[in-house]
């Protein structure tokens, strides 16, 4: 039926067709949920052997993994978060399990302390602002949510963020210090940032604030769902291209390759920028666990091993994708909702028709469904069109998706009908 | 010969000899570093049954340790470092590897954002101010000159800070919201608080600034070098009779248990604090390493093998402490320096006459000996009388403590007869 062209008693007769498969599943007592992107049992079972596989060996080279020191983690921890970013090893930093700890760190240090000179730090800055590509991750806009650093929404385009808007709103305020960026299978839109984009982001650092930083948080570096997956351009190379090594601060973890909760950070950018970081989080550390990171590279020693391993998450991973994709196909179509059908990442980024949002994740959660909360991926977790909707499949068994993919797409369908009966009446 | 008795002539003979011990000992090129309190690899090898202690059992009750999430940490952990701190498990957070981490954060949480609303932060105050037990540990002194807080020196006695001095100060300047604490093993005088000290200091709450807060480092807690070790009285229950239960926050770890660097850190306060430090730790991380924290309750489940691990690193650290203390007996004696005989602890305070320590580090230095600065366990670093030299024993095997401890104790000497000689002349 195409629900646009639906008399009223059409769309009345559907409206009660759609709340009695409602009411059925209600009763199903379900308690799924489809919040967080989590890795399921499954995938963090294929890295079970980094417990035990020192074999009493605890030495990198000359560094005993277990003593004190290194705040820069181990040369070959270091090598490999270079090799996942693509980034030189020298000023490249291999840290403790949470890339979102040095996130808040390195955001923290420019805020108090500036990136040059005590008279940089953004805290002295009347209304300095961080730009938001959105839908985006909600956990970078909590950080700057607790700085009081003022977020500005940036639309997403298929690819990467508009940057018309961007330049323009640079060139229009002179106290925007910042832009989150996840370039590679963007949360939760899985956008890849195109080859342009990433060279109008890396020449940012020329019109920007001198205390402009963007932040590349490539959390799915390596994390494709299909075989020939995208390539995303080398930004470090961009930034040396444009003279703007200062400009970006580099983020990846082993988070979605080894234990989501027990992996191992890498943090990457320039020379000067790194020495500056350091001064801060030396007075905050001695170092990070260093046999956690040795541990980490004897189970991946290099990229091939890295592009092995991900191929067996994929395995995992691919089918769950295909049920969200499926059911939203064929149980909605196009006349409730659009969506994107991402080629890696964690999410499917659903948009309902304006208004809805918040009334699915309602409905689902009252038929024993937890979505994301509606708004969640925008700053101060206000979506404008109350549109977006969160969908992270890893997490949960086959089964269970299926379940609450049907709960869901009913939920969208049933609001967007009732939507249309009090728009007509 | 008692060098305070010496005539001229004497001490320009004493001079000469100990010149030429020195030069002796300066031809041997040797290479010898007392400066951090670092455990050796025979210490950091009784804990080596971590790799691969789990059996490829992941599972802690119903917590999958590999995932996201828990941002207090796994049960059994926050059960051991409840134990180890005399403390109840509901308000005992178990993190990360770093201890020292978990103080920045908690004091930067208390700068930025207050104990009890925005206008608590320490950042509004005007000048607001630490007390600093010294000789105490430098890197808590980095903390607060990060932060721009104001370091107060207040004397340690041999039963822990002069409380007269530190209540004295806290009536005469509202603008004090903390004090640094070592109490067990005091670093690095090995002091041990006693009772009424405890006590004292837990009813501080009831006369300082409501933000006042105790930080109660007790990385020593089990950490005895003798079979009948003191206790220290339990600050928790001395805070319960005041009740001052906001007033103190607790830190310890296993990093000098298990591995330094990649133990497990603990944190208790009160229900109130521990509520509004998750409010910003919630914003920096997802959660702590939990696979690490399950490693670690596998190899110690409990206080009993906690004791027993502690015995074996006492055996190994004993008699480093008994060659550094017969050293300072036999090479010195009391005429040149006074030192403390600790029970327990990482280190042995040296105090050489006023005026003599950064002499003493610099010959010792230009002899292939590092010390720890002088002036490192003070504020700002400056010690005011440049008397004092922290030896920590733990790291250099025995025959390498020997030859540095020689070292030592010749530039104590040669430092102090060449400082009567110019006196006298």
């Amino acid at each position: 039926m195409d629900i646009k062209q639906a008399s009223p008693d059409q769309l009345i007769e559907f409206e009660q067709q759609l709340s009695a498969e409602y009411y059925e599943l209600q009763a199903q007592n379900l308690s799924l949920n489809l919040t967080r992107g989590k890795p399921s049992a499954e995938q963090l079972t294929l890295s079970d052997a980094l417990d035990g596989i020192l074999n009493g060996n605890y030495q990198e080279e000359t560094t005993d993994t277990r003593n004190y020191g290194g705040l820069r983690g181990i040369m070959g921890a270091r090598q490999l978060g270079a090799d996942l970013m693509g980034t030189d090893v020298e000023n490249t930093m291999a840290a403790g399990n949470s890339s979102l700890s040095l996130m808040y760190m390195v955001q923290l240090n420019q805020y108090l302390y500036g990136c040059c000179g005590e008279a940089s730090a953004w805290k002295h800055l009347t209304a300095p602002k961080m730009l938001c590509p959105v839908p985006g991750y909600d956990r970078h806009f909590s950080i700057s949510e607790n700085l009081g650093i003022e977020m500005i929404n940036v639309p997403m385009t298929n690819q990467g963020p508009d940057m018309d808007e961007v330049e323009h709103l640079l060139q229009s305020d002179d106290e925007i210090i910042g832009m989150w960026c996840v370039p590679k299978y963007s949360n939760p839109t899985g956008t890849v940032y195109s080859d342009e984009t990433v060279d109008r982001i890396a020449a940012l650092g020329k019109i920007a604030h001198p205390s402009f930083r963007v932040m590349w948080d490539n959390a799915y570096a390596v994390h494709d769902l299909v075989a020939e997956a995208p390539i995303l351009a080398n930004i470090t190379e961009r930034c040396k291209a444009h003279g703007t090594e200062d400009s970006v601060w580099q983020f990846a973890s082993t988070s979605k390759i080894t234990f989501a909760g027990a992996g191992v950070s890498f943090l990457h950018s320039s020379a000067e920028n790194m020495g500056n970081f350091e001064q801060l989080l030396g007075v905050t550390t001695i170092g990070a666990d260093k046999v956690n990171q040795l541990r980490t590279t004897q189970l991946i020693p290099d990229m091939q091993a890295m592009y092995l391993h991900m191929q067996k998450h994929r395995k995992i991973l691919a089918p769950k994708f295909d049920i969200v994709l499926s059911h939203l196909a064929n149980d909605l179509g196009h006349d409730f909702a659009k969506w994107t059908k991402p080629q890696g990442g964690y999410f499917v980024s659903l948009d309902v028709k304006q208004g809805l949002a918040k009334t699915v994740v309602e409905l689902a959660d009252a038929c024993g469904v937890k979505l994301t909360s509606a708004g969640a991926p925008f700053p101060y977790g206000k979506d404008p069109d109350d549109t977006n909707i969160r969908i992270a499949p890893s997490f949960p068994p086959l089964q269970e998706l299926e379940q609450a993919m049907k709960v869901l797409t009913t939920c969208v369908k049933l609001a967007t009908v009732r939507q249309l009966l009090v728009d007509k009446s």
